[in-house]
């Protein structure tokens, strides 16, 4: 692991880093933000996964989470959303490819051979981030924003009892049914589908995945609230499946970071409250 | 005056806006951020100078004043630092040129049609933004980012009562002492140091400007702090005036937004507590 940059932030450490991924077989950035803490202690980590056409940079320079995590005393870390680089394959569109891989693993060409972002984030990244960083495995969070908000809970879904806390902002929650999803879905695992209810967090607790409860906080003047987010169909999953679902419509708000980091320290401190100090 | 976006955020609105500026002759983009208010109500306004190679868009996304501005009521008002566009005259250098207007009018060729922060600053942009936004000018106060932070304390100098509140990040406190300083003021105003004093934050002070008390934070990890920055300087001309300067040295913390952000809070409710609701 190459440390790209360290910087003094509200009472810890903001760090970029990069490493040679071998789950993507990519170099592949993320930050951590590291509070101070006592010599020898291990902190809670949250994960938050970013949205589309992102780097870890949007959330790290917009997101505002640094003085709650250094309050609440949890390590903050953000992944990047896809492979990068010479050799990648990528598409045009701003919704597909390289910042857009939708923490699936690709079987289909172009995408299948760096495109593996569930493994990255489920299982690569954990293991250098419990190696290379002052925290306690067993107490992790996870949420993320938009694409990265189908990634917090399709991950939580899948991994039950990996993470004590899972919210989400403005998340994509059925991918099958709308048109982001059908599209990043039908690209990287085929037009199967009944291959995409793993990727599809309705899908998940439909199909019995479940999770102790849900903080979802979704802008009211959100352009893509109806046609590609639908929390309802969440909200209908969860009252099917009896998780508790805490979902607040916000109004006036939109789909960016304006709204992200609004709510941002009302999703650490929640997360604290259930991750411990 | 054209509204560029409004993004609801931290319970206020925050609004890019452009307008066709007297004293530059060009197109001028600031932010304004507004909290939820009383009908009618006119809040107290904070103006925050940018530093070398930014505009609005730095401390706009990356400065986390919202939720500090929202709790204590202020509107937050943050200006480019030159006139930009075609037929503007420009360096190659990052600091010096656009991106590097030091809040002065230039004298100087090619600078003079349209470097002319100062009057734009102290003028133009105040004039614009009493009309168009509900502030209540008789509570004002101002703070800046390194060569912001020079524009913030000179200009509260050269403008007894104006402002109730003054404060800096890192500020540039005696430009015509140091590299940066010497370069610009040189560049717009020429070499006849005698007018360069008028610039010059310790300069005005030993000249008997006077501002009732000063708040400025720097990191000593600052990698401009011995050469460019001095604030040993200021500290010396405040004392020899009597002028109370909080001056709070922060170990760790570098020139960047990392550190302005972390402090951004507690400037925002100094100069609340000094502007009163």
């Amino acid at each position: 692991m190459e440390t790209v940059s360290t910087t003094r932030a509200h009472g810890g450490t903001q760090g970029v880093y990069r490493h040679a991924s071998a789950a993507t077989g990519t170099d592949m950035t993320f930050s951590v933000f590291v509070p101070d803490h006592a010599p020898g202690a291990r902190l809670p980590v949250l994960w938050f996964l970013s949205g589309l056409t992102c780097t870890h940079a949007n959330v790290t320079d917009k997101g505002e989470y640094r003085r709650a995590c250094a309050e609440v005393g949890i390590v903050f870390v953000a992944p990047d959303t896809s492979p990068r680089g010479e050799g990648v394959a990528d598409d045009p569109a701003w919704d597909f490819g390289q910042g857009a891989g939708f923490y699936v693993d690709a079987t289909e060409a172009p995408w299948a051979p760096h495109f593996r972002m569930r493994t990255y984030i489920e299982d690569d990244l954990p293991a250098l981030v419990a190696e290379a960083f002052p925290v306690d495995m067993a107490r992790q969070g996870i949420t993320g924003h938009s694409m990265g908000g189908h990634g917090a809970l399709t991950i939580a879904l899948r991994n039950p009892g990996r993470f004590r806390s899972v919210s989400a902002f403005a998340p994509i929650v059925a991918p099958a049914h709308v048109p982001w999803g059908e599209k990043a879905l039908g690209g990287y695992l085929g037009q199967d589908r009944a291959a995409w209810r793993r990727h599809d967090a309705c899908a998940l607790i439909e199909d019995g995945a479940r999770v102790d409860e849900l903080l979802v906080d979704q802008g009211e003047a959100d352009a893509f609230l109806a046609e590609q987010l639908r929390p309802e169909l969440l909200r209908a999953a969860c009252e099917a499946a009896g998780i508790p679902l805490t979902l607040r419509m916000q109004p006036g708000y939109d789909h960016g970071y304006s709204f992200a980091s609004t709510f941002m320290a009302d999703h650490v401190a929640w997360h604290g409250a259930r991750l411990g100090r």
